[in-house]
């Protein structure tokens, strides 16, 4: 089973959140779990926020990569038949509750809920779950990455 | 001039995005700009989202560090005379509108401005500007630390 952010195109896999060819980066990988996306990911021992918690910047970004990835992977399935790249997203706005305080030291899960897909706009809720405690709340709208974000090579 | 996150005890400057405390990290440092604050960073060279350009993760990162730490500086001026340790605040909602990508390979400006303070609550928004043009704009509820997220060493 490849992750969403394994089928996308080569010279647009640098994001450092999720980009299989940025070493530096989290390499975050989403799946889908029925109709809801998962993505798993363990912080390192120093993405700390108060010692002992994780730092909600680092919360953020899985979010972020979860939410895109879910977006393409949802318009591909809805808009795009098998010979068809998956359309690249990127964020428009990004919402986030954070209600308790994430701890450290566990695998995190990342939960995503489409929850409305057009060929250019995506809409969907992603929980970050810690140890069955839902720890943040993301909203996020994603929309189809505009042509003036490629940078011709 | 201090920054905000200098202030910090020296048992709660380990976040990833601002604690002087964590080596690994961004240490971003906050200031006081009149009534606004402003705080300045470059991204490395990896924290790509897009090739060209930086990836939301850390725009939020940025956002929530600098917002956190206005906050701080906002409630000790308002409410604490200067023998006392400004308080530490933590986030519980951050929405950030991107507007614009943000361009790789430049200083980025954040730029918060006050809307509510209470003793426990404090209400600001953000801008991150790049060479003139705000790419986000964030929006913040942050809170007063709970004691419950102090760990005893």
């Amino acid at each position: 089973m490849q992750a969403f952010q394994d089928l996308y195109p080569e010279d647009l896999s640098h994001c450092y959140g999720c980009g299989r060819n940025n070493p530096h980066g989290h390499q975050l990988k989403s799946y889908w779990d029925d109709d809801e996306t998962i993505a798993l990911f363990t912080p390192k021992s120093f993405h700390t926020a108060i010692p002992g918690f994780v730092y909600g910047g680092l919360i953020a970004s899985l979010i972020d990569c979860h939410g895109t990835g879910s977006a393409s992977a949802a318009a591909a399935r809805a808009f795009c038949d098998s010979s068809q790249e998956p359309p690249r997203f990127v964020t428009a706005a990004l919402n986030i509750d954070y209600l308790a305080p994430t701890p450290m030291g566990i695998e995190l899960e990342l939960r995503g809920v489409i929850r409305e897909i057009k060929p250019k706009k995506v809409v969907l809720d992603i929980s970050l779950i810690a140890a069955g405690v839902t720890c943040a709340k993301g909203h996020m709208v994603a929309v189809k990455m505009p042509a003036s974000m490629m940078i011709e090579a």
